[in-house]
């Protein structure tokens, strides 16, 4: 039976990998790179030097394909998003098909953790109930960006006995109903924090967590949010990308 | 200056350990262990382990305090934390004071990820804003119970594009009010999934994730509710207590 290994490497910081992942990645014969356009140089290089440092016996390869982009502009949301798993499920399975063995063992490597904001455990799951391919499939969990987060700015993510909230920035800025007090916001392509209503909300903002360019910035969003869009929309032109996360906290 | 070392140690798993913690542990000169009744003896046991195995150069000791145990019954459940809280905080400025030399550096183990229903951060704060005790302290953030729970039944945490709210046992007893469909719920103390109304709500529940006494149930609230709810106090019963954990998603 092939084997699938959901690798959960840590969102930025190296040293967050666990040691379930170093064991992890020792037992994989095949890595499969998926390419993301911008970012994925010095992403794919991250995962390159992750192999290399921890891997005893390096018999391992490589094979890299092209993720497909979301379509952007006029289609809804969800239809872009269904047509661009569609397409990588269909990746997957030439992947498996083509490049393991029937006793090898493959590997994703996932930024963060694999159960959050991200598709492959959701692609892995409908290619075996579809039955295109056969195998098992384990998930290794890692440390996410809202934990890095949270890290960096010392502070606990829930109040006291309260909820938190784990959402979107297209949600937040389309309105968000929750009773939680803590409202942690990733995939922010609009400044949503600008759409907030109570300007005495505290924000922990964070971006490149764990990695030397991390910048954090807290305060009421009255005092900070336009510093932070300034120091965002800079970071974002001299890098060429940006990944960002923040912890919203009701007065 | 006294260095303080907040360290997720990972909820479970041994191996959820990260390099960044195993790297943090191997600069603690004294670990503050809280002691907390009926659980402690095996996560007591385990954080010594954990050093044990994973700390070169063993020049550490350990400094056991009893942490105080919340008041149950009649108080009101945030009054009960608080005062816990002031006499946790009390022990720590001693512990500090008086265990710890200038120039040393000491470490709270905490079970998954401090940021996640934990008060180590908050209390370390609070003694910074009275300044009843000078130092720096850094968090490491850990593998949580949640993400554990996610890995081991792999699924993701989130729908696509949707919002996931973490929340306690007692806020879904007393009718939690949210637009996230994922509901990740901890702290249960009085089988709370069974106050949900849709029953073809999907559960994936897990209790002592990722140990050897690990179980995992899952499936619509009408067909295994029962069975959880018996499986739940037999374990509880056989080992004299119980940690799980579940997300609920709305169907
Ligand atoms: C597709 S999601 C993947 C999340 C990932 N699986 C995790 O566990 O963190 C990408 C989003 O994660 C957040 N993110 C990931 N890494 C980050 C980092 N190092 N610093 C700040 N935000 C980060 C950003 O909000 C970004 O838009
Ligand atoms: C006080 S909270 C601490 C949470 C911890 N800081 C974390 O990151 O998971 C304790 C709760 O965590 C959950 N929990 C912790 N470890 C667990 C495990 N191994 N399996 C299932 N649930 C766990 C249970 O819901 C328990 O009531």
């Amino acid at each position: 039976m092939k084997k699938l290994l959901v690798i959960g490497i840590g969102a930025g910081n190296p040293d967050y990998i666990t040691l379930q992942a170093v064991k992890a990645l020792n037992r994989v014969d095949v890595f499969f790179i998926m390419d993301k356009g911008q970012s994925k140089d010095k992403l794919i290089d991250l995962r390159r030097e992750l192999c290399e440092r921890h891997i005893t016996d390096p018999h391992y390869r490589f094979v890299e394909a092209s993720s497909p982009e979301r379509e952007r502009g006029d289609v809804d949301y969800r239809t872009s998003v269904d047509a661009l798993n569609l397409a990588k499920q269909r990746t997957f399975e030439r992947l498996i098909n083509e490049e393991l063995a029937d006793d090898q063992c493959g590997g994703f490597l996932v930024w963060g953790d694999p159960a959050l904001y991200d598709s492959t455990i959701r692609i892995l799951q409908a290619i075996l109930v579809s039955g295109t391919c056969a195998f098992e499939f384990e998930v290794i969990p890692g440390i996410t960006s809202v934990q890095a987060l949270a890290a960096q700015h010392k502070v606990a993510l829930n109040q006291i006995g309260r909820s938190v909230e784990i959402t979107t920035g297209r949600r937040l800025a389309a309105g968000q109903v929750s009773d939680a007090d803590s409202l942690v916001v990733m995939l922010d392509a609009q400044d949503a924090y600008q759409h907030v209503e109570d300007r005495q909300t505290e924000i922990y903002w964070g971006a490149y967590l764990g990695t030397p360019d991390e910048i954090l910035i807290s305060g009421k969003l009255e005092e900070v949010a336009q510093q932070i869009e300034r120091v965002r929309k800079a970071a974002r032109q001299a890098n060429g990308w940006i990944m960002d996360t923040y912890l919203l906290r009701k007065p």
